[in-house]
């Protein structure tokens, strides 16, 4: 009864999306049936849906996408307690091997044998979760409390990333942040700073209206328009992030300045910003790596490495969902509303094609912000 | 024209404060003057204005009160370059040592040979901050933005106590956050708490009036109220503290009981808290001791240890003052109003006998509660 | 074929073991089917044996012991592709559940779920591996390399009890460190402390052998003989603490009095040890407290807050055995040779009673030490 | 009578080295005063010999060399209590300003305000130890236990800096360690490694006397001759890393491949090596960067931080020398005999100038390996 015909979004080839009948069979012992209701869109769906493939990994064979997603559960397996049909829940949708030292120390994000819905990489290709319906172990479904919606709920995989950082600069009250790249993975980390007491969030990116959208919603305390340019040579290059860390450290929140940070977390993955990160970070400060980007970058190491600068790689997350949710559901004051980012919402199956077409822009037809594209079901 | 004639006021036994004059010279070459304008009265300063003594440290000699306390420089020495006359200031009033393993090693708070205002560890005894004007090391004058107050500078010290213990139980966003005592370091940690995103802060005292102030202005979402009870058997001990976390830990914040929490911090030094302590923390919690009372305490220690339930010590504070004063200045909206704490206020060297008294109640002659009393000057 | 008949060691009361046949099914697909070779035998196990319990924890149903074992796989389950036929293990006999907050953060030794061989705590009981053959999941069945012996493999258990405190402490080279308690468990940490470079390792106890021991096999630089004294109210007993912990400090390693010392490891569970463990520690220190023993203890608590010296509880262990196995096949020049610890080797199921006799004792008929026990199948 | 005239060895110029006749007044009243008897040379001392500069760093004034030095105590300050005339000591030359919040914190290796000996980045050059006399604080002054001689005692201030990255990479027993560059540094990280208790160790350098040392005298369990190759476009270039990481993890130890490793510690400064320290790092894993070499290189960043491998840089060491001077003193089994290090001995000012040309060798004219020239006095 549980199981039978479901609809899945597909993608044959790049834009190439299908609405397809599977099959879904009752869930194992263990697992939990969701009813997927809210998607948010991601930069890697989008690469899979324009290119049908993701920088090196490759669709070897039709996989729907999607993966930030929220729902209500309709099944449960003979042996799940924690659940039950009804509960609305955020799922965590990286399946980690479990017996790899890394899985059993807590680190199950670098798993290398990890299965990711929606990534290419694993072989059959794990399933994204723009169906109705899915399967899932009961142990990475996350219970949401009646105060957290599932619009908020499709927030809480973003929001991981956000506090995979957070936790991996240790952040505590009072610091200084930097972030480079205003887009949602930047807005959030934003947040993800300001709820741990941070003194002031400076936001820079090249898009004026995200600064501004920043600054107007508590995001941030002061942002930085960072300009256009493209130097050549290296040394172009080097004075033109030490330029730019120059305008940042002199911003002023408050009417101090508010110099060399205590941690820089780069979200856009250039490498003039990751340039500008090390020089706008006080000596024995955290560059934090999140931005997918180029991936050689020259860099100015000794500028890092003389100051014990420490750059530090941030992959998915690990162990976030639990201290996510309750952060959401205790709304802590300091936290913006994260739910603003949601500035697009489709509906359906049918729309779903339109809702890729959306979250590959900028700025939709209206001159609206672009930040997270939603879809629900 | 720095030097000169200042009035202190002085303690030459139990009650028995007097003011004198005292001649206080220039400030060396790295100190600055600092005209101390609000002192906030903390409980160690009662047990020496009470009995001349706190606990095994007895006075051997007259001793000015006082080390929560801010002022504007008057005077800087011929090297300080970092201040000037004009600057409010909070002061950092233990000198640590500075040269053993435990300072160089960041640790000064623990250093065997530190000096701190008001204390009579030390011999000659380290006058403190009720006096016109004091000098000090300009290194451990902190300087106050326009933002923060004087009276708000005068809270940087126990706030400072708070964060310290905060920082040892390495708090995160989502945290429960147990706190056993509603005075003012209790609230002072739960404001700690709140602005390092908690999701939850419970309080709890004998006092219904003090868990009311913390709930009512947001240092808490939720409180307990300790029930007066003075079992005599060890055994009737721990069933009282176990009855009591089972209390505290269904209690509940937004219709969910708040269960074990992340971490305990216990402001009493009562033992039958310390109990209650152990019990309502999760595995792989804390429990933080912050409060001084009974030194030697009966604890149900395997219950701790076999759930790696930590005991961790908090003395005083190293390294809080920037981030407190950041944090202040930052107007964080997961911040309660630390001012509330401020009851009482009481100006001039001839009222300090009257806030001494103040300082020993609990409520005034109003009903009204006693929480940090204020000198100014 | 790797199903079948097995006989098991099985205890039905107390000291009422019996060699039972039981049958043994084939492995699960994720199984491999291990037969035991060598199994030391643990405290634990001698309380069960003694008593048919263990502290509060009673037997309901007769259950085989041992859990400190080693030996070589015999069948592998279907999906099992790390292990193969022949491999010579160690087996980490606890299960966790795998699914709480705990176990995914790695800290899985003190997950409430989990499953331990040879403790009656989970109902049915978990059995023991005093058994010819076991199943157990491939991911807890640690493959030892052709230098490590599978005694030295029966071995891995109890050193990563050893090694978990040690992590816990984060012991660096240079450290001063005490261990009371010169037992298995605490000649085990001085293994752990002396391949983690401390510069002097003293160790104490009330018997003479065993400190004598330690010194001549290179566990420890110095050792104190613990006097046997029974002091009865609490200022006696502190005093006696008091006394002791000025006799360890003042012992010399190489010339030099050692100091109070940067961590000490209570393996004994005796109040007065933890008392002392607390006097002799630096500020910033860390007591760990390995020993079970009376679980409520009346502690000098301020003696330890206020020097910030940490109470740090230490229960079993997490991710060990892959460093424990490497540090064994490292044949670092640090490492005492952990093998002499096997003073007693039984071998077949006849002679187990015999081994649990001779592991109570403190020495054997000859006046030869009774360190660890060793059961040879 | 503790003032009067003392020689110096003065660098002028490049190469240009003059003994000369200086003015040493009495000890300050916290400075003792120390006849220096060992000093090593080191890298930047032999830059500034060769070029009179260090890189970036430009001498304006004469300066006299020397840094790594151990001496005795001639006469101390009128308020030193911690030493006596007689006392052997190591020096640790760099004062910090004991006032910022990093010094505060106990970071103060990355002090903005360090005055280091025989650096010419503050101005007046803080002048080096190739003195016959210099007066230093005494807390930065300490003292060697007699097992300890004094060239060891020179040897404390480049062990500190292999044991400061010890400390930031955490090693832990049972760690695989590579190390890139046998060169002094290279081999003293090694020896801190091992005493780690290190699973194994592997040493690559481009020099086959270098990785043969490392390895006979049991810094190194294993080694990798690095191969000479100029390749010059990027993909070359990090094909070229591959392939040496490739040959790195499938080195032998025992029998078994090191696989990628726990910590990586890059001690060249050169590109390819950094690049490949990237490649040979586990998931999770560490590379510190200690090598000051090409200050801006081109890595392939993605591969550090997809796979959380933290780039993290070390600069001089802070609060080490103590626990190095234990280590030292501790003749803990497991460390190398880093007094095979010294394989050049000079004696008397006469002879600093050609200590200095020997320094700048790879071999002697024997043919044999130059790793740590001392100088006597």
């Amino acid at each position: 009864m549980c199981g039978g015909d479901i609809r899945a979004s597909v993608l044959h080839g790049a834009k190439d999306l299908r609405v397809e009948s599977r099959d879904l069979p009752a869930p194992e012992p263990t697992e939990v049936q969701v009813a997927v209701k809210a998607t948010g869109l991601c930069g890697s769906d989008l690469h899979y849906f324009n290119h049908y493939r993701n920088g090196d990994i490759i669709c070897k064979e039709p996989m729907a996408l999607g993966h930030e997603s929220a729902g209500v559960v309709t099944a449960i397996g003979s042996e799940v307690t924690t659940h039950k049909v009804g509960d609305q829940v955020a799922l965590e949708v990286g399946l980690p091997c479990e017996a790899c030292d890394l899985c059993k120390e807590g680190r199950y994000n670098i798993c290398k044998g990890m299965r990711f819905r929606s990534s290419a990489k694993a072989f059959p290709h794990f399933q994204g979760t723009l169906q109705d319906r899915i399967n899932h172990p009961a142990k990475w479904v996350h219970k949401l409390p009646e105060t957290v919606s599932l619009e908020y709920g499709a927030l809480v995989e973003p929001l991981s990333v956000a506090f995979h950082a957070r936790d991996r600069a240790n952040l505590k009250p009072g610091s200084t942040v930097l972030i480079l790249g205003a887009g949602a993975v930047g807005l959030l980390v934003a947040a993800a700073a300001k709820v741990s007491g941070a003194k002031s969030v400076i936001i820079a990116d090249i898009q004026e209206d995200r600064i501004n959208f920043a600054v107007e919603n508590g995001f941030a305390d002061a942002s930085v328009l960072v300009p256009m340019a493209r130097p050549q040579t290296i040394e172009d290059k080097l004075a033109y992030a030490k330029d730019l860390a120059e305008k940042i450290t002199s911003t002023k929140v408050k009417g101090e300045a508010v110099g060399e940070v205590t941690a820089t977390f780069e979200c856009t993955g250039v490498e003039s910003c990751m340039q500008t990160a090390i020089y706008s970070t006080q000596a024995g400060g955290k560059v934090m790596i999140i931005g997918m980007g180029n991936p050689i970058q020259t860099l100015p190491l000794s500028a890092a490495a003389l100051r014990e600068v420490d750059l530090v790689g941030v992959f998915r997350y690990a162990n976030n969902y639990p201290d996510v949710i309750s952060m959401l559901a205790s709304k802590n004051a300091a936290l913006p509303d994260v739910g603003k980012l949601i500035t697009h919402q489709y509906n359906g199956f049918d729309e779903i094609p339109k809702a890729f077409e959306m979250a590959g822009k900028v700025k939709d037809e209206k001159g609206n912000l672009v930040l997270k594209v939603m879809v629900g079901m």
